[in-house]
């Protein structure tokens, strides 16, 4: 371990500064993306950055890039970041951690007068929430040529603006193509986003992937009637039929350790008190780290809604509408991560992202991996969002950490190949 | 068996013409309660009541009773009919039928010069369907009692017009107190409103009585958390507690031979496809003919209920909403059914009303029955609603030679007395 000390008042200090911009009288944060409130936060971290000597790269789809210097400029800069847009009830924690945390890292280096051999790159993406322009994490996903600029311009919000109008309006509209601003490795820092962590009294997740998640809709068509004349052997209830899928996704799911599996959502028709449902619809959610897996469950679900159909004599219909292949995100990263971790005396456990995050996109193109830190309850886009200043400061230690054994690892293994 | 005949044309032909006023383009009717198209076929009724020589009073609730003397004015009259206002998407036969089949027994007796011992009634109920004011069955409720005047006068359709000022509107304000016109008996023929007759191609239900009915308000609150992040082991997924629930209710309900229990509505918070629902309403409709079912299963659905959240983790609240007694029609009245129906050649089957009718009030008066006759699907309260040409003419043979054993007998039972 270094003998580096993250500053926990100073980070916890720009979080609670920040959180003003775009803050609500709740407690959250509603700062949309491409909004007055995403280009006064942005404006905060140029102006943060510029004070660190900093140089800044902004570009074609507004993400923010931020060079300190390394020793040596032969080597790609070593990412950390996230991002600082909020959903419409957003919380102080989600994505503005891990750009506060790698602001925080900086301001320790050069506190100490710490040069790492790699330049160090603090990012900041644009549009991850995806709340008002679909799809989520869409300046990363341009960046890693998921999508390209034109379709990320052509987005539209609920009153039509475009994404590419609003990027303008902000003036976050840099000259860099998307894809141009280049770095070696990513670290993100995050929230957990779920209840894992804090359930077990763990203080940091090192993540090793994201899931893989499958959407499907499903429609169950039985015949709507009426619930006193109808006796039950003659009855077509679309509503039983959905009932035994919702129990038995449930089931498949939990016949697999690492796999989620839910119904979140239906559509009832005619939804009413006295009427049997004839129709009923809804969406399938199936995530696991494995593609394997995920074929099973999927082979499962199929027979499952087959069985159930037969079963209450009704037609149905099963279409996948969504499919986000399993991120598994790099050994080497994550070692750096675990090292860090060990070395500051925290407690971990491997944990997979039931979430997506830009880091999804990053470890497409270069080694990327998280750093999980608690949040209450699991509790996140929502007001009540609540990571403790101890747990924040944690995150930007292990990111800290896990930077400079990935900048190590990085020049040992250069000066390997070269001898 | 009577030696008169129905004419199954003449009965058609006034079920055609009436379902002209407020027809609708797909073959429907829309005619609701107290509007202009009601006034249209009350005038029309009125007409061919008068036309017939019988003697009109209409109630100060709008309810229309219409008499055709019999040999003895010292017999209560028997009454027949049911109802002509209809749902917004209501067919040409629920309810209609059940008058202008009385109406059709009248000219049959008139064409052949057959005069019964008692008087005999032809009744028009207000508002049977409640689907412009709330409740439905509120012009034979008041006239049972049930309600008062001033209370009927008060109920405002969704414009905020009072069912009162309507009544007046249209010129349906009779002078006779609601409770004042009396008749010794009710026949009311209807038809099934569910699919049992046709299933088993039966062509006349001797109905037995109406089911109890027990509803009953749901809720389930868990924890609203995202699908991905949240374990399964860490779930408390109100959806799936529901799913229990709506299983769980369809085995309590066929567990009774005779037993109806269904969920036809949910309200699902936040209904969101990638957020676990942390709270679902749903409403529970439990009916049976006999009350000692309905305590069973009300207790049986009260432990599924605490048992099920248990499982999932969930609180809840069970909460009873509305609550009908079963009605068991007049032994009396269903063996003169029975009769006519078997003189008649027509196959029959015991049946219990899934549906509330007008004849559940008059039941709490005066010895009442029902006769069902089938219509296709089970399908009511829709403009695709079809009886056959011959199914309503059956039903109105077994109308009249039931109220002629009606007649018949009240007679004798008198004589027998006097002697």
């Amino acid at each position: 371990m270094s003998n580096l000390n993250i500053d926990a008042d100073r980070l916890w200090d720009s979080l609670m500064k920040t959180a003003e911009i775009g803050g609500t009288s709740d407690g959250g944060i509603a700062r949309l993306t491409l909004s007055d409130d995403d280009r006064r936060v942005r404006d905060w971290l140029a102006g943060e950055c510029a004070a660190l000597g900093m140089s800044l790269i902004v570009d074609e789809v507004g993400n923010m890039f931020a060079t300190r210097p390394g020793r040596r400029a032969d080597l790609p800069a070593i990412a950390m970041g996230s991002h600082l847009d909020t959903q419409p009830t957003g919380g102080k924690f989600d994505g503005v951690l891990g750009v506060l945390a790698a602001l925080e890292v900086i301001r320790t280096l050069d506190a100490a007068g710490f040069q790492t051999e790699a330049p160090l790159m603090l990012v900041n993406w644009t549009n991850e929430e995806g709340s008002r322009f679909s799809p989520a994490m869409l300046g990363s996903g341009i960046w890693a040529g998921v999508y390209d600029r034109a379709y990320g311009d052509a987005r539209a919000d609920a009153r039509g603006d475009l994404f590419g109008e609003c990027l303008d309006r902000i003036g976050y509209r840099g000259a860099a193509p998307a894809g141009s601003v280049r770095f070696g490795a990513m670290f993100e820092l995050h929230i957990e986003q779920g209840p894992i962590l804090e359930a077990e009294g763990i203080q940091i997740g090192v993540v090793q992937g994201i899931q893989g998640m499958r959407w499907f809709e499903l429609v169950l068509t039985g015949t709507a009637a009426h619930t006193g004349s109808t006796p039950m052997g003659m009855r077509q209830n679309a509503l039983l039929g959905m009932a035994r899928v919702i129990e038995g996704i449930d089931r498949i799911a939990k016949a697999h350790p690492d796999a989620v599996g839910t119904i979140g959502y239906l559509g009832i028709s005619p939804n009413s008190h006295n009427v049997i449902p004839g129709e009923v619809r809804g969406t399938i959610d199936l995530r696991d780290p494995s593609d394997a897996t995920l074929d099973q469950m999927e082979a499962a679900v199929a027979a499952l809604v087959r069985e159930v159909a037969a079963e209450v004599g009704l037609e149905y219909r099963l279409e996948q509408i969504s499919r986000t292949a399993p991120v598994i995100f790099d050994p080497g990263c994550i070692a750096s991560v675990r090292a860090g971790a060990q070395a500051a005396g925290y407690s971990t456990r491997d944990i997979i992202s039931g979430a997506g995050h830009d880091a999804a996109h990053t470890a497409m193109v270069v080694p990327t991996t998280m750093i999980f830190v608690p949040c209450a309850g699991g509790l996140s886009h929502n007001p009540a969002e609540s990571t403790l200043p101890e747990e924040c400061a944690a995150g930007a230690t292990v990111l800290l950490e896990a930077v400079l054994d990935h900048d190590r690892r990085m020049a040992e293994a250069l000066a390997g190949v070269g001898a």
